[in-house]
């Protein structure tokens, strides 16, 4: 039985599927700090007019410029695998498929649009990509990017995470990118948090902070700021992932996919799995698609859809989406790329239309999940992908409590041989759950009262 | 520009390629402490049968059973790659190539042969496999294996490696084995040493002798050893990679190859890529075949071919090789994997016949050239690889040289993503070369003046 699919070359997706086309409600413009839409060119200082123009796009198809495509060809298109051992493991009827993405040199998916937002700031003529990371996916997917295209650049890291996971640095270095430790000592932002606290740990928000203004005052014009996350375009870039996966079910003869999952922090990995499915099931096809997210960061199952901030320091516009506040501090769970209050507006909207089924599932439920995947399908799995797992296995438990053979495929986003910290401390007992109270997330919710409302557009169609 | 490889799984190699079939002099067996060839029966409480079989074997192809096949499919065929950014940063003429096996799931060439020996081993009963492991890239292909096949594992890790490579030791526990440091209390061979040395931080001499000694006395006699290098079956399982490269070289229309570079501690990831073209050689082919090894551990280029053990304790048989002596204790270089006194007999015996030309790298030129792989193909290597990496570059150097338009082949034997901290301390500039004295390699030659001596076939054939 073939349970690996690779795709030649000429056989990889040559346009990005834009589900902007296709939501029944078009998506509701961000708003600047008057509360009015903000234009293209107010983004101008902080993104390339070409990646703007891709922001709001409604386009359906965008095509795939050939020199991308020749560096995606490095380590794509990814294989397919079917993981007839975990279903075994599991003596379920269910057919499990899942995408591996952790096949590309920084181990994620996230090269898929930091190769893209490089190659389209090269073109436009900018020299420097300034940005912000957490653990370190996004900062060594864009090093590695811009490495490649030759590009500077510069990430900002929180200073716990610079400190703890010193790996994911030296991965930035050895690409030649300068990746220091944030609060730093180089932007007004940064320098007036140490004033304030010289012991700050650093948060994602203080890095965002310093990684715009660093790109806006550059003063030669030339260094742009890069997202690897919730916008469009990086939703956009990802659906190569759900592209590809098409065609090679294809080959395999899997006519239908019932269930489609992706765990979902900003939520381009999931998208790019699933935007292509969510076009079928706006044409009616039958099928289910879930983004999970842990229980302590409920972001799609217990916050609302609103206008809210991207960052704590409200320097981003507001934009359309699930929010538990920009206020809001996730507990310390190990997957640190799904620690994010917000959600992209392009799967909060489809949310709304009713087209997805968000999930949340505990850290120790995915944890003992990936265990699992790493003895039968023998991947060791990102804390992020652990919970795209644990709602496959849920999903194939049920399909045996209801004997039926369904088609599950899920995005295996990442591998985890960088975090395999969390893994130590999981088998060393020292992990727990984080039920979130229902005080704590009215309290994180009530910046949002003073912000303008989206309109909830429910077409119950689906 | 095609770039990069695939093959179906229909297309993988189906019969593993032995070189023992083809070498002009027969190989020389294994002596024991008697001075008299070792009998299979000899290595029965060692290893199963059905793998001693594969080891004295003279047969050129030999069948990989389907379920083999089955495990291999997971990740394999790996990708072949054409190392266009790299050519185009050293300006040459060569066109240079290279096997991926940094896509497995341990992220090494190390599982094309722990699958198949976790493989005959549970075929002749075994229930239950101990090795050692130094940095731990064997240990952790070797649990993987287990998990995957359902036998249980036991890997004797290094004491000091333990320590300082927390992560090696959580990839294997992730893959459900049992890894304790060496020397431990659970052998006689760990216990005597702990006595005398309690502070010692250990080394593959006391963790073979713990490991070996583990397997022969366990009274259910369903425990065997594993050794993930040197012997012949294991060079035999690796050339997968060589029959694959061929096959895909072939799709590439590329009808010769000039050069092939592998590195070599113990021999195997060398042996993979190399023997199907070492066979080439032997059939008229004009073809360089260059193993590299660090200039601090010159096995290859500066030790003679002897008999010696393949261990400290001189637990093992005397195995025909080029060795430093089994009391060289090799500097502390970050290529953990290749700090191995002896050499595969196999190996040693084509460059006995003339068959290779080894070659010695200094670790400073080494991370330099991984640096440069980094930055232009995007991946970053392991320590051991970085070797083939400083060799290629040579080459390809030469080629502009010469201005021959000569085509390379080397194999990327494993990413570096475990070892960054080695990539760390050359950035900071805290690594080092570590030229050999001639009294030292004089001194740690001593102990092969007792040892019976192989009668050194030059045939002067190529």
């Amino acid at each position: 039985m073939t349970t690996k699919v690779f795709l030649n070359e000429d056989e990889i997706p040559r346009q990005w599927y834009n589900l902007a086309a296709d939501l029944p409600t078009p998506l509701q413009p961000p708003l600047g700090p008057d509360g009015n839409p903000i234009t293209p060119d107010m983004l101008a200082p902080v993104f390339p007019m070409n990646l703007i123009e891709q922001e709001v796009s409604t386009e359906r198809w965008i095509d795939i410029p050939e020199e991308i495509l020749g560096i995606l060809y490095r380590w794509r298109p990814s294989p397919l695998h079917r993981a007839i051992h975990l279903e075994k493991a599991l003596d379920t009827p269910a057919k499990i498929y899942y995408k591996n993405e952790g096949v590309s040199p920084p181990g994620s998916h996230k090269p898929n649009t930091a190769v893209a937002q490089a190659w389209y700031n090269k073109q436009f003529g900018i020299e420097k990509l300034t940005t912000e990371t957490g653990a370190g996916q996004w900062g060594s997917a864009l090093a590695f990017a811009c490495s490649i295209l030759g590009l500077e650049c510069k990430v900002f890291m929180v200073r716990i995470s610079f400190d703890q996971k010193p790996f994911r640095k030296i991965m930035m270095q050895t690409w030649g990118a300068d990746c220091i430790a944030s609060p730093s000592e180089e932007t007004n932002a940064g320098r007036e948090i140490l004033k304030k606290m010289p012991d700050t740990p650093g948060s994602l928000g203080i890095a965002i902070s310093e990684a715009v203004e660093a790109a806006v005052t550059d003063k030669s014009g030339k260094t742009r700021y890069s997202l690897g996350s919730v916008l469009n375009h990086v939703m956009l870039h990802q659906t190569i992932i759900g592209l590809e996966a098409k065609k090679q079910l294809d080959k395999l003869g899997v006519k239908k996919v019932d269930v489609v999952i992706g765990c979902a922090g900003g939520g381009s990995n999931f998208a790019g799995l699933a935007f292509p499915f969510v076009n079928d099931k706006i044409n009616g096809a039958e099928i289910e698609i879930i983004p999970v997210e842990p229980t302590s960061c409920p972001t799609m199952t217990r916050a609302p859809f609103a206008y809210d901030h991207g960052d704590i320091a409200k320097m981003t516009p507001l934009l359309p989406m699930y929010s538990l506040g920009h206020d809001f501090v996730p507990p310390p769970i190990h997957a640190g790329g799904l620690r994010y209050h917000g959600m992209s507006p392009l799967v909060s909207q489809a949310i709304v239309e009713g087209l997805l089924k968000p999930r949340a599932i505990h850290q120790m439920e995915c944890y003992d999940a990936a265990v699992l995947f790493a003895r039968t399908e023998g991947i060791i799995a990102a804390p992020e992908t652990s919970h795209a797992l644990a709602a496959t296995i849920q999903e194939a438990k049920k399909a045996k409590e209801e004997g039926k053979e369904k088609t599950i495929l899920f995005n295996m986003s990442g591998h985890g041989l960088m975090d395999l910290g969390g893994y130590e401390r999981f088998f060393q007992g020292a992990l727990e759950d984080y039920p979130l109270p229902e005080e704590e997330i009215k309290k994180s919710l009530e910046p949002l009262k003073d912000l303008p409302k989206p309109s909830t557009a429910k077409t119950g169609k689906w």
